[in-house]
């Protein structure tokens, strides 16, 4: 296997122009960046205490206490710093830099004499340090620890919290690693080991990297492990809900290059897949390679939403089984979606195939954008195809979907886990490796990078869906020729080339078009498509979704709401033949997505009224109805939405396979 | 309000003839009762442990140790003997008796000296009596003791047990009556109520009717009671599964007359409702009644499934909200249904209305029967309106819903209801009251009983299903005449009365056809009615049956089996103008009702292959199915099930509210 060499370029030399990010991207840095910054401190009045840094102050000696909040409270912080970091490295949000130093000093107060640094086992039980692994969340928060640490010494250049991220990360070098005391423990949550990878790229310490990779190698030769080490924590858990844990829950049940199909927690398994990923590039381990290659296989093809959502039970936010995707108890959480982003993004990484990032696409255009209010102040954990507001009740199976967005919650991992996704929404519009630069998002944007020790400012503007266009002007100084590559997605139909206004024919490799860019002057690359709004349906052996249709335009799963729609969305038909309007976007949502309108009919069964059951007397009325981008739902009025509608079938007089007989 | 004094014949006097209800009947003595013996005595050995007996044998001193098992693990030994005394009254099991004798025995010795009975706390924290009424189940247990001391005393004329159970009521009377010292406490789990009630009828001491119309009067009257009784016992739980409790769940958030709608854990609901009909009858008391009503309408009409199903949260397995009934992921318990059972022939015995009796047929025929395996050695506690066998996972959401039959519960609950249910069946098939035979099922049948000091001998046989036709001959000597009073049910479409050869015109009096019967030789009534099977749809509110239609045959619900109809039925699509051919039932299953074949579709939405979403080519291929009342599923081969089919629904040119305008 040719190892690769695709990266992103650096957050500082992307600008977002889009109009739909920009407004999510900017209230990262204006909103999100303060809020959480309250929320940390505990003086957001209306929000859940968080005890995050009141928590570091104790750890550090600086406040008489007990740990208070989840038992991984601190990634909070983390996320926040790493977060906050790509805002500065944009140049925003640089007020709050002061404020990072400060809690970073704090860090290296609470960071005890080896190394060690989790607030939760220094405060309440410093006796029990690494041996509750299926519950404690220490390499899981580690992790978090040194992904904030990376991040934010390539936007600042201060070493500080990369050096305590470093001397916790030697900690866990000299007891995991083989050889060490702990050598055969497994992480009960993943994160540590991508977070060790990037900091072997940042730092050049393969050791890192060594280690990331003996944390897969040792995943599953014992597949009770963790079991085991949950049951010898008695009864007093951390977590009363693994009162059914299995070796699935945390990907222990065989070792990653025996996994086959995508098991257990949605997000353990996307923070493992990823570092799978990472390993297979890094080491050029192609059995590690082939099993990413199969596990994506299985998650994108029989356990994925439409919407890019995964993770299909609500209990223990987990995978289930092929084609098992209800559209109402599922979890589909939005860390999961972020967490599938990072994995397709380190698959073409690894690959160099476009097609990762339609993936890459539809979690972020959907699942990821659902997550986050249009105001920036509220969240989903739970991302449902189909909500009907009046059963989701506390007490019951129903309990985890939420019809309205929520400000925080005592487990933070969400909103934080968008905040930084957002913030660094450029690493995902834009790669490079020595040759080439790779567009693999159609996200307004303009960047500036080197390539072969030469410039190119590149400016994107997309219109796909708007006016089925794109438009790609490269400027600036170049001596050496440069390959555009240009991922074209399939909803982009018989796109048309022209580059400085003449048609061209380029080649389509791994998904790319490839157009090389030679000359110095100022060159343009346009590209027409016919990108349609269209109905959509689902495999046949995804049950949920059996005879109905959803509408799609480019990456974007639009659903019907009741503020739009009025109630009872369940009675809604469609023919898969009806014409589909686009409208121009007035509701005051953010970004110009246009709306998109359809007449479709309005269903009664025409039962005597009083009785629940009885015989029908089916009975259409036609109707207007109006579709939203679902990752903009909820943002106006609470009440039902679906995204898969009923489609209204005929039935051929003769049928297809009479016909072929 | 007036008082009726409707009752059931003595099971004694009742014999089954009918072949699918004779069978299952005859299997509670024949088999559960000795397979249930067994397990009780923890040899049956592919049966998780009951440890039941052997608590008895600790408690009463006999032997040493801990108790095992579920708290309310005595109520195991109560329903059996409840069970066998049904039996017994019919003339079967009698082998048994020696056994059910000594075990009261056994019970007489595990009594305390004061007359408390309860093993779980007599051995394992005898200084915790009365202290956590939200998880003991202390009350709820003695309520099944009093059931089964009733029903041994009726069926045998032996006292023992009914003084067991009079001292530990005297005790809970001393306790509990208004001035104890427990005269504010609201029972957890309610059984006691309807108990009480059923004690003071046997005894004629009206005190305990009084302590069951107390028990329902302090309902409410303190919301939170239950929930800081819970929070009170700390952290040592009973049922981890409480973390969300509130007060709905044991219907403690407002006094009985209060309650509106069926709310919380739906075996708590019914057992209560049924005292209440029980007190609003034996106290003439209006509001109570009045509540019943209500009650019984929210829950019948917008909380119950066609199958007479009821709890729509697999979580806390309760009720949510009107017309909130998911077919897949709901509780549906088999005891809720044997408990809407109850309440039903308690609303009919209050009101003297026969549609109570709709709903008491719908849930037994469909719910109870589904309970229970053909061979009786299986039990369902989750009756489920669809299954795919392989989203039924462990450690999921859908970890509650089997798609197979269980041998035995550690939580035994169900097995036993069903049993003691099945075992006196005749008493929901006739009443009476001073000058009436009801005739409320038609379940062939025998039956002698005296009304007005005469003896009736009646025979029942019914072919509605069959053949239209019901035939009852009544004989034996009369010198007061008597009043035939037979429910005529929905689905008994223009029905034709001929008695003794002559059409008659009966007058049909609160849903009876009411016929007099006044000669004193041999007569007969005739009943042709025209009972076809038909596709019924769903209310329009209840999103997850809308365009769905389920096939009825009478109070059966049918449904299709994979075994029958191959894999994936969610893409079975009829047309409600389908014609339903009934066929003799050829599968080896109990009884002699008709499997129903009918012509549908089978949709392929024509993608293509390999992607999980895309645009569909929808294609129709008709084929032919065959469908089983719902009441036998799974007791061929696992698979598979489906009630509610999609519908194939055509658009007219001119919809109706065009053509009206």
């Amino acid at each position: 296997m040719k190892q690769k060499n695709i990266h992103s370029p650096a957050l500082s030399r992307i600008t977002i122009t889009d109009s739909l990010f920009n407004h999510y991207v900017s209230i990262v840095a204006k909103k999100l960046i303060p809020y959480q910054w309250n929320v940390l401190n505990d003086c957001e009045p209306e929000t859940e205490k968080s005890y995050c840094i009141a928590n570091f102050r104790i750890a550090a000696g600086e406040l008489q206490g007990r740990h208070k909040g989840m038992v991984f409270s601190d990634t909070d912080l983390y996320k926040w710093l790493e977060t906050l970091a790509y805002c500065i490295e944009r140049g925003e949000a640089l007020a709050y830099v002061p404020h990072a130093d400060e809690m970073i000093d704090l860090l290296s107060r609470a960071q005890e004499p080896d190394g060690y640094l989790n607030t939760y086992y220094s405060i309440n039980c410093p006796d029990r340090k690494w041996t509750n692994f299926t519950e404690g969340h220490e390499l899981y928060s580690a992790g978090h620890l040194i992904e904030a640490a990376v991040a934010y010494y390539k936007a600042t250049g201060k070493a500080k919290l990369l050096e305590i991220a470093a001397r916790f990360a030697d900690l866990i070098c000299e007891r995991f690693a083989p050889g060490g005391t702990l050598e055969n423990a497994c992480p009960g949550h993943q994160e540590i080991e991508l977070a060790l990878i990037r900091l072997s790229a940042c730092t050049g310490e393969k050791r890192y990297a060594d280690l990331a990779r003996h944390f897969l190698e040792v995943r599953g030769n014992a597949s009770e492990f963790l079991k085991k080490n949950l049951d010898e924590q008695g009864r007093d858990r951390i977590f009363p809900e693994f009162y059914d844990y299995d070796a699935l829950y945390a990907q222990s049940h065989l070792p990653p290059t025996e996994q086959n199909t995508a098991e257990g927690h949605a997000v353990r398994a996307m923070y493992m897949y990823s570092a799978m990923a990472d390993v297979a590039r890094v080491y050029g381990d192609e059995d590690m390679a082939e099993s990413c290659i199969r596990l994506w296989r299985n998650l994108t093809e029989k356990r994925m939403y439409i919407t890019g959502g995964i993770g299909s039970s609500g209990h223990l936010e987990r995978f289930t089984v092929d084609y098992d995707l209800p559209n109402d108890r599922m979890y589909c959480e939005s860390c999961a979606s972020v967490g599938l982003m990072m994995f397709g993004q380190r698959m073409a990484a690894l690959t160099g195939e476009a097609k990762y990032y339609d993936v890459v696409e539809r979690a972020l255009c959907n699942t990821v954008l659902a997550g986050i209010a249009a105001e920036g102040d509220k969240y989903f954990y739970v991302n449902p195809l189909e909500v009907w507001p009046a059963n989701c009740l506390s007490g019951t199976s129903m309990a985890h979907v939420k019809p309205l967005r929520q400000p925080w919650f005592a487990c933070a991992c969400c909103p934080a886990n968008i905040a930084r996704t957002l913030a660094s929404v450029g690493q995902y519009i834009y790669a490079q490796d020595e040759k080439s630069v790779y567009i693999n998002q159609f996200i307004s944007s303009e960047l500036i990078t080197e390539i072969r020790g030469t410039t190119i400012a590149l400016k994107l503007r997309s219109e796909l869906l708007q006016a089925g266009k794109v438009n790609i002007i490269i400027s600036e100084g170049r001596n050496q020729p440069v390959t555009l590559r240009v991922r074209i997605p399939p909803y982009m139909e018989d796109p048309v080339f022209l580059f400085n206004g003449n048609p061209i024919t380029p080649l389509i490799e791994s998904g790319y078009a490839v157009v090389a860019v030679s000359r110095e002057e100022e060159q343009n690359l346009e590209i027409h498509a016919n990108v349609k709004p269209y109905w959509a349906a689902a495999d046949k052996n995804i049950r949920a979704d059996a005879g109905k249709l959803a509408l799609m335009f480019g990456p974007y799963v639009y659903c019907l709401e009741e503020v739009d729609n009025r109630e009872n969305l369940a009675n809604v038909y469609v023919s898969p033949q009806a014409e589909i309007v686009p409208v121009a976007n007035s509701t005051g949502l953010p970004g110009t997505l246009p709306l998109l309108c359809f007449c479709g009919q309005r269903l009664d069964p025409g039962l005597d009224s009083g009785e629940p059951y009885g015989k029908p007397h089916f009975q259409f009325t036609p109707e207007s109805f109006t579709a939203i981008p679902y990752g903009l739902w909820c943002n106006r009025a609470p009440g039902e939405m679906m995204v898969w509608l009923k489609a209204i079938l005929t039935i051929p007089l003769v049928t297809e396979s009479e016909r072929t007989r």
